[in-house]
């Protein structure tokens, strides 16, 4: 502690009035917004003052620049504090805080990356930690610069398990650039805390997951000037015992008044007796300016060095052909980072590891910290981000992929193991959701590559591609369809089989594309034709090339995915040609939880194969389709 | 440690042979699967031994007895040697043992309940202990009877947040009739694990955590003998430092070795030298049986007390009505069981709270152990469950909900909040994928009420459907729409609004349906006339009653959902339908990320309120309806 120099009395006092005109404007803006939680801001209003003007170096006018030491509002719903803070220092007007919530203003009840001072965005608890290990990780290791990652957390969400990822995984890595403020104000939302203000305990257990833990009162600017000031070996925990609603004699420590907004009458004389603190100061204090050390980075036009080296005929699984996109991405590429947890080994980005280790992040076996750090390493544009792992363990991790979307994340995300086409290891390892998951969120894309060309290209254009990419691959090997030489472009199906006198148009993709192609050679026989469509991106999905070559087989379609019925390509399609006179369609998909068995004994038993397409085809021409 | 008796020499020789013979048929029966995790059977093989034949107290022939001692298998990739375990104890052929894998057997990759002997499928790591944890809560605080749970957990594992949302339940509910115990074998699948073999660390972990933790030689079956017969005022964790592989020389301790069946002639010469070590010892022993003090509970037929009060007009939100039902239905029933995750005062969870105090239990901010323990307190049909939060938190126990598709567990949840009519919260809170993510659950059936009536009719429907039941609720104040007597079932929609001259078909719910109504009577006064129709449960979704009425409006349907695009009920409506003659439907969901507003604001800006329904009639009866 030998280079702490104490605050002078001025700056303590400014710090101090800095707390209180953060507490009146919280307390204004959500009385004037009818809903709001201000007393889960007052709780941290002395935290954010020492953070934002005494702390933090940034550039107040510059809220993302790359320099900048980083924040993160864990705890989203004291939101109005953190637009209060950005009003003092002079990024926003005084008078747009009286709009939060407001359908016509960027304040919203939570914060959202439209907020040029939010990274990402939070509300759904448990979550900022997460990100802020990206953030940390990529200031330590990849940027290589001074900034700092400051995390704000509430009490109640240090129940939620991903909390706890977050913090083993920072001490593993030792960022000891990353700070986290833990607020233990007591009070949850509908009853106290289960540790409530036991602030040893809180010591003991981030202590025991290897962090440096201090406690201090959160209502004292000096001890935080102190304790902020700190940076050890370790990331830094800061548990900081606070009142929820301090401030506000009603409400203080009182159970009752979470997500509550005060009054008009009751605003009004809480706010006359808190500026009545405000004890007037010649010191003027701003934030100091960050070191700049982090370099520019450009994250365009992220390419391939070469075409793709499989050879029609050739044999690989998909999962397989995505490591070694990934590596060969690596090659031309500093900025492509690899993420995984603890899966390296099956869905192949261990390739990647193998050739730059250094741009390798193991996550081990926590999924939604793995999103968390994804999310966190591709803020304000520093890196290229790849996470991986079974596509059903993704459903762990489906809070922070839907956050995702809120936050304008750009990440890519690989889930290998689709399907029953795993075999023996059976349904818990089985992704058979993952398209119905992915296709709701709105700036998802989803690859489902069918052959080692089409999961290179995705990784490629996933790269390219803003918002969430999802490649959907699989275990089996399977023939290369593709040329090397072949375009793809996202929302663009291809024909794979086809002629001039088809019967049925097929769609499918991954192994029963290869079912299809199977079932295509076998009806061949009987003369019986078959129009082969490989969507490519299951979202977009490319309607217009379905509807035109149903068409030429009147109307005739026949989907087949290895994924339930709900959600996945055959709803899909379903959705696009619905409105299409005279079209018909049957879905074959996997209808209930399935089992342990061989690839191609349960793709048979769970009516999925080259079998079960030829009797579709059968059933459709005679006229007798039954469409599920 | 008074009561402990020191097991004599005969006991410890014959557990130390069951540990030997455990991984013989680990090993036997993975090699002949070819594939198979023998390598994580071996590290735990004197556990199992000891647990399954010193410590346990369980009816061997009766595996599901509720007086047994429980045991889950958090780690299932382990299975083959808990399916050993139950050949050593007679229930399992030693010879059904070589089926594993195979697709004629229930002895499937990862523990599932089509086995006896297993409560909970695992596989997907970390959730056992959340599961162990509601059987524990049901042991002590339900059944007040004296089995104990046990749960073995892999080190890998213990990196998911949701084994430490876990061990702060236990802690806090002092859950002392539970054992983890940690399997601390060093190495992950595709790494060492982060801590390895520092099990001082996991010791001070699970102490922070509230538990009494024990470090032990996991191969030693004395120590192993001693511990586990202890008991204590809190939840026991034993730590158990092992060898991964222990026992097949080649493997022992070595990386490289994860998930891989040894060759035949491997197995062959591993297994003589395992039969080497059995020393043949005259002492048999068994399993001692349970005390019989957990009484038989009837879960049949449980039905509220009384129709519901509410009158036509009236006005209640359905997430109120939903908590209403849910202390009604608790008067009549002793064994429903309520859940929430501090939300209890925006789910209205509190309402039977406060009526049932003791079947009431508090699970705070930790939504995928809340979902774990209400799998864990349904095993074995002890009790109904129902948890609530907000729809969209339940995204973040996707994947333990998926895992209860697989465990065919009984359990209803329900989510408040849906949609973009919350209003000022903004995205974070708003559940617009929730629809999407059940109806991709094989098991699930969805209730979606537009109303109180319908909103208690479904709590007491989901509390008699088997499989896992999910019940959508509204945050606004809606019209009450049904009388009191009308009755509901499963999969049957409902025709609130009619004449014999419709015009076009609208399937809506919850705030769409009576923002339809609205559009409905505008239209009437173009005479324009709509059919709404009400699904009641959007799965199984009434295809019929749909087709049926769409016909008598010429094939025009519009639906309009509280959710986005994609796999919601616009989705189920079109697949529905794809192969009707004729047939158009228009589509009006939410179609990006939505933000903070007033509730109509939002129905507005976002298109699914009562003028965007005007002018997709209008659209539709003018030819140039354009289908999303």
């Amino acid at each position: 502690m030998a280079d702490y120099h104490k605050p002078d009395q001025q700056t303590l006092q400014a710090l101090k009035n800095i707390a209180s005109r953060l507490r009146i404007n919280s307390i204004k803006a959500t009385t004037a917004a009818g809903s709001g939680h201000p007393t889960s801001c007052c709780s941290i209003a002395e935290i954010m003052s020492v953070l934002f003007f005494h702390t933090m170096k940034y550039r107040p006018e510059d809220p993302r620049n790359p320099n900048n030491d980083r924040f993160i509002l864990s705890k989203g719903h004291a939101a109005p504090i953190l637009y209060a803070v950005w009003a003092e220092v002079g990024f926003l007007k005084e008078n747009e805080l009286l709009n939060l919530r407001k359908i016509e203003s960027i304040l919203e009840g939570h914060p959202v990356p439209k907020q040029q001072f939010v990274d990402v965005a939070t509300g759904s608890l448990g979550q900022g930690l997460g990100a802020a290990c990206g953030m940390a990780y990529t200031g330590k290791h990849f940027d290589k610069a001074s900034y700092r990652v400051f995390c704000l957390l509430g009490d109640g969400e240090l129940s939620e398990g991903s909390v706890w990822e977050a913090m083993a995984f920072a001490s593993y890595y030792q960022l000891n650039n990353l700070v986290a403020i833990l607020d233990i104000n007591r009070l949850g939302q509908s009853d106290p805390t289960p540790l409530q203000h036991h602030v040893e305990k809180y010591q003991r257990r981030c202590e025991a997951f290897g962090w440096h833990a201090a406690v201090v009162d959160g209502h004292n600017v000096e001890e935080l000037c102190k304790v902020l000031g700190q940076t050890r070996h370790q990331p830094l925990a800061i548990i900081a015992k606070t009142m929820k609603g301090k401030g506000i004699p009603a409400a203080e420590d009182k159970m009752g008044w979470h997500g509550k907004p005060l009054s008009k009458d009751m605003a009004e004389s809480v706010i006359k007796e808190l500026q009545g603190r405000i004890v007037s100061c010649s010191k003027r204090i701003s934030p100091s300016p960050p070191n700049e050390d982090a370099s520019p980075v450009s994250l365009r036009n992220v390419r391939m060095p070469s075409e793709p080296s499989f050879k029609v005929g050739d044999k690989i699984a998909t999962r397989k052909a995505y490591g070694m996109a990934l590596a060969k991405l690596g090659r031309n590429n500093d900025h492509v980072v690899v993420l995984d947890g603890d899966t390296k080994n099956s869905t192949f980005s261990e390739l990647f590891k193998n050739e730059h280790p250094d741009r390798y992040v193991e996550c081990f076996i926590a999924e939604q910290n793995m999103v968390s750090v994804a999310i966190g390493c591709a803020v304000r544009e520093r890196n290229v981000v790849f996470a991986s792992t079974f596509a059903t363990f993704f459903s762990r991790a489906y809070d922070q992929l839907r956050m995702a979307a809120i936050s304008e994340s750009n990440i890519n995300v690989c889930g290998s193991h689709c399907g029953i086409s795993i075999g023996e290891d059976g349904p818990s390892q089985m992704g058979l959701e993952d398209l119905a998951m992915f296709r709701a969120i709105p700036t998802a894309t989803i690859f489902y590559p069918s052959d080692g060309v089409s999961a290179e290209k995705a990784v490629e254009l996933a790269a390219n591609t803003k918002g969430l990419c999802f490649i959907r691959t699989s275990r089996p090997e399977n023939n290369i369809i593709y040329n090397s030489r072949e375009d793809f472009h996202v929302g663009q199906a291809k024909v794979v089989y086809k002629s001039s006198e088809d019967h049925v148009t097929v769609v499918a993709a991954g192994v029963t594309l290869h079912e299809a192609f199977a079932a295509a050679e076998q009806l061949k026989k009987e003369k019986i034709h078959l129009r082969l469509i490989d969507p490519f991106t299951i979202k977009p999905l490319d309607g217009k090339t379905i509807i035109d070559n149903a068409r030429a087989t009147r109307g005739r379609i026949i989907t087949v995915e290895d994924h339930y019925y709900e959600g996945g390509l055959g709803e899909a399609v379903c959705s696009a040609v619905v409105n299409e006179n005279g079209f018909t369609v049957h879905r074959l998909a996997v209808s209930q939880v399935p089992r342990s068995g061989k690839a191609h004994e349960l793709l048979q038993a769970f009516g999925i194969d080259r079998d079960s397409i030829v009797q579709a085809v059968h059933k459709m021409l005679s006229g007798s389709a039954n469409s599920k």
